[in-house]
């Protein structure tokens, strides 16, 4: 099986590209090789079959077409620009994250329409689809409205995922990933780089900033299960998905409280002494759109699993990321 | 004030420019101009201002930027080309469909950073954005889950509406019309047209064939009522609308029996004698996986109105058809 990460060099396209090598096969069936391709050239992953690295930009002319020449059996497709670029650049954010998709897309479907081509193709699209007013918990029917360009762009590549998923163009499947706590690395400026850092800082004994207060209530799903979902999507039986190709992940439904008591229960009272509260209104009025608890129904009957709460988050985080440096 | 219709050769397209030409204001705002485009040449109409009739496609280059350079105040954007030819040709119809209002969007947008023009956008979308399973009545907030290509090209359609008007590049509003009937003219092959035919030929005493049971539900509103919704959202206060653009519109839940009983009300038992049963599994099967009645709740409380039941559909279809060939 040939498989093709678009978005490799992302962090969950990183740790993605990792697991499949690491683990040579998906859902019973050898991976002959990896094609892992971004904007900016990806690294390349230990395996042992074959890897090509490709730095590609998916919204140029003719470069879709070059990747599915490639015949990938399963796509991968995670490219994207995040929230603020696409809020901040408008035109860009439409090129990238709608018309990239549609030319990967319509690439895939004129190849499908030349010959038996049917690739599994899994998109990740995201929660903010969602927007207020909403209700406290949100269930699988409820209605999407973006409040965000990025949202938008997402909203409309999980429509035409189930278009040409319903034509036979290819054979889709969508998952809107949680927040994802805890993101590895450095703390960035993103709205929601907080959820992560108020963790990921105290955990190594660096301070963080909190701008909004505890009681807020958020949807979120570790790097661990982010990738667990895609393999998870990539293996499932999409009959069971009918006309409705994208789901809502499972996630923990916790409060930055929560948060903060489970830092307290993995790494003691001093560690939350760490988190700095100041209070920023801007960060805090973005947050209050966003959704803070999902129904996720049927991705959980169709098997998809995360957390239960923060404290195995954190346990996951310490062994995916810290393992080199504790002694937990 | 400078109106344009883009889409104005078409029923609605035509009724709704003979309207406003007939008004010759619109919420108090008098109507100087009227620019009237479609893919063919819209016929003209008697107005005491200005007329200006467009053949011009929208989907191709160019074409929508020479159409917003005339500045217009309000739009009307109905042009599409119908479900059945969406589906039968993918690439046209997402051409037309959606990279026509892609590219009318964008021509306002790009007008509108360059100086202080913010027109009035009114989209025509429908209540094909919604698609099986759907519960029996449909609220306001139930996912939009297109089944056919011409409702994911609407559905993609009213996402673009809401962030370009989120944006503050035009102020827009998306109606979603319930299936037209009566339609005027002559019988056509498209799913729905047993909806029209089974009434419009019997009240000329022709007959017409019903292809499904009696006891098939639907939502419809008249021709009157749709150029009704489209006055009433041009001239509405967008600001209650928030972040959700598109209303589903209210209409009419009727069953086939009750529209042969309204049927036999206006025209007598001889009338509902000329409609032939010849059940076709294909249309009852398309037929069976379309919506049967909606709560409109936000387009009713913003004041949108349709009639009551069928006998007043017959009744605005008496006297707006053919008030020049029968008594009443």
């Amino acid at each position: 099986m040939r498989v093709m990460i678009i978005g490799a060099a992302g962090m969950l396209g990183r740790k993605l590209a990792a697991s499949l090598a690491d683990d040579g096969s998906l859902g019973g069936r050898k991976i002959d090789s990896l094609i892992l391709a971004d904007v900016v050239k990806p690294n390349t992953v230990k395996f042992s079959g074959e890897v090509e690295l490709l730095e590609t930009d998916l919204s140029e002319p003719g470069k879709a077409e070059a990747l599915v020449a490639r015949r990938p059996d399963l796509i991968f497709h995670l490219a994207a620009i995040v929230s603020g670029e696409a809020e901040a650049n408008f035109e860009k954010g439409y090129h990238v994250n709608l018309d990239g998709t549609r030319s990967l897309f319509e690439a895939i479907r004129k190849t499908a329409e030349m010959d038996s081509y049917t690739p599994k193709v899994v998109f990740t699209s995201s929660i903010v689809v969602y927007g207020e007013p909403l209700p406290e918990c949100i269930d699988d029917d409820y209605v999407v409205a973006p409040l965000t360009s990025y949202g938008a762009q997402k909203a409309i590549g999980e429509i035409l995922l189930a278009d040409y998923s319903r034509r036979g163009f290819f054979d889709g499947i969508g998952i809107r990933l949680p927040t994802i706590s805890i993101r590895p690395g450095k703390p960035n400026r993103a709205a929601s780089g907080f959820f992560s850092s108020i963790l990921r800082e105290p955990l190594i004994g660096e301070p963080a900033i909190l701008p909004v207060s505890d009681d807020v209530r958020h949807w979120f799903a570790s790097p661990r299960a982010a990738v667990g979902f895609m393999l998870h999507a990539a293996t499932l039986d999409t009959r069971a998905l009918e006309a409705r190709r994208t789901l809502t992940m499972p996630g923990v439904c916790a409060t930055v409280g929560d948060q903060v008591d489970a830092l307290r229960r993995a790494a003691g009272e001093n560690a939350t002494k760490l988190i700095r509260r100041e209070y920023d209104p801007v960060i805090a009025n973005i947050i209050a759109g966003w959704p803070r608890r999902f129904r996720a129904a049927r991705a959980e009957q169709l098997g998809f699993k995360a957390e239960a709460n923060f404290d195995e988050i954190i346990r996951v985080h310490l062994e995916d990321e810290l393992a080199h440096v504790t002694s937990h």
